[in-house]
């Protein structure tokens, strides 16, 4: 297989800072688009990845799986994009395209999907590698179209950061007649205020402190709950359709579970491990309430999501870096220091 | 008010037995229903409530909310039921009638919904109280209409074992296609298999020893997957879209969700308490799988119900005792020593 050489940034083990290294990428196939990277959003996944807080990581890692470029070449098979073109590429660059999730557009929940960064890459035979680089080659089904008038730095965080969001607020039928309440104000929650607002819902922000009211209704919430004032919780009970909880630390959800209608669920976004304190059944059981799971979105959707942001203009908050700020901007993004995402302008790395 | 005194079976303390006391029965108001009661199911709340197990039993109290009877009275208002009839009551005698839960036909979760036993008698200002009584006075729109070709006292368990797994089965939309699993067999567990493969699903036992298997098959399960064998269970990962969980006691719930495929549900219905061991949100998260309460069902529901079981000619599996057996049928049922229910003959309270 041919191959072409590319700067990129990454690291080579979980103590070490990201630095520039080269990678192969392939040249186009058939149904290949190659990708002039503009911006890449950066993900707390991209920093637990190249940290190896998740005990999976192969190295060396290029992190980066919110991308927003302009496409340099196609293959002959490529029939919905062309050169020219500003496109997207999320946290998938392929699936197995035979099971059921695939066949109902959720390739988010194909157990063989391949992950930008970190999946196996079958045509090299080694690991996939992210946006954090000047280029990159994907299969067109995994490419998605950019509505161009929108700021395409702010776009990048869409494809995960509010693909995210988008995913549970569509699943769940989030409507005008909704109450929506978002938990954690940080990249998840921004875009999950912007959007369940975006789509008439009542948005509520419950958030621990009172710093972030103007913010969270500047961002679309009509209201801001402090959840560690008990009275403002006691009379948030039984408020809420839905609660999507961006929080990704260990925390108890219980109080949440009590603000939500008959019928409501809470879909957990952002905390991978147990729920310690203990979910308590009594008040699921008597309104049955539920508590679910969601991960990004499918194809299908994120393409409806980004001409959802088209038509409503919306882009993230962010705060553009240079490549070679990455480890300063992974520091304050542990310490939550961003309003409210970081992206990379992919210039920096070219020159 | 006018009141009758009829007998009943209950107790004054939690450490007591049940015994036989007298009650007061209002006479029937305009919208009144009064039942001569045949048959009671034992139900192991009334158990729980005897005994105070959870910290808000008024005594005396009177259980019973598995009634099946024949109509002696009707108020004047009253046009869906007259002399003669058979019929039934099941864990609700009255709701507020005006909350979002009462118009959805949704009984079940009105915040002001009346116990069968144990909730406030607005007409008589004292603890309601239930069906291990000769006979009751209920409003007409909490009175359910029994199929008269069915074997009434297997009717009985149909109105708080039959209703809580049906309700859950017709709210997560079984069908022919659907793959539902149940956890544990006793009331809840076999009117799980009998409606479940009445529906046409197809229906997996989870059991925890291979005593069962037989039993199950004879009940409606297709399949039993034996919960201590990795080896099965390991093979059972994401097969069903839903699963009823009625096991009363703690227990670990993440092996089941583990069973669930992509956009599956498991419902709680049986254990009251903290979820522990916690549960783990990561495949939750990989497969939108959700956990969920569910309590009975509401009134329409009910009697849907029991219409489906008159057309599929389906009763509960039972033991028939006599009132004055109450405390050693009490003693059985803690040792799941019953296939699949008591029901009281309430002719042995009248003698």
């Amino acid at each position: 297989m041919k191959t072409k050489q590319v700067k990129a940034y990454g690291t080579q083990s979980p103590e070490a800072d990201l630095k520039e290294l080269n990678i192969d990428r392939r040249e186009v196939l058939a149904s290949d688009v190659e990708i002039d990277i503009l911006y890449c959003g950066v993900c707390h996944s991209d920093l637990h990845f190249a940290r190896n807080d998740w005990g999976m990581t192969q190295y060396p890692v290029v992190p980066g799986h919110e991308i927003v470029g302009k496409v340099t070449k196609v293959g002959d098979a490529v029939s919905n994009h062309k050169v020219g073109d500003i496109v997207a590429v999320g946290c998938m660059v392929d699936s197995c395209r035979t099971c059921d999730s695939c066949k109902n557009d959720l390739e988010q929940y194909c157990p063989d999907w391949v992950g930008t960064y970190g999946g196996f890459d079958k045509h090299l035979e080694t690991n996939t590698h992210g946006g954090y680089s000047e280029t990159i080659v994907v299969d067109q089904d995994f490419v998605l179209t950019v509505p161009e008038h929108l700021d395409l730095a702010g776009v990048a965080p869409v494809l995960c950061a509010g693909i995210t969001t988008w995913s549970p607020l569509r699943h769940w039928n989030v409507n005008k007649d909704s109450k929506v309440a978002v938990v954690g104000l940080g990249g998840l929650g921004h875009m999950a205020l912007k959007l369940a607002h975006a789509l008439g819902a009542h948005v509520t922000l419950f958030s621990r402190s009172t710093n972030k009211i103007e913010d969270a209704k500047a961002l679309g919430a009509h209201d801001v709950i402090i959840s560690t004032d008990d009275a403002q919780m006691e009379k948030a009970m039984g408020q809420f359709d839905l609660i999507l909880d961006t929080v990704p630390y260990e925390h108890d959800f219980n109080p949440y579970i009590s603000t939500l209608k008959t019928n409501g669920t809470l879909v957990v976004l952002g905390y991978l491990g147990p729920l310690d304190p203990p979910l308590v059944t009594v008040p699921m059981i008597m309104g049955r309430k539920s508590i679910a799971g969601s991960l990004i979105g499918g194809i299908a959707e994120t393409q409806e999501l980004l001409d959802f942001c088209g038509k409503h203009n919306i882009t993230s908050d962010i705060e553009v870096v240079n490549i070679q700020d990455i480890n300063t901007a992974y520091e304050r993004m542990l310490k939550s220091d961003v309003k409210y995402r970081f992206v990379i302008d992919m210039k920096s790395l070219k020159n």
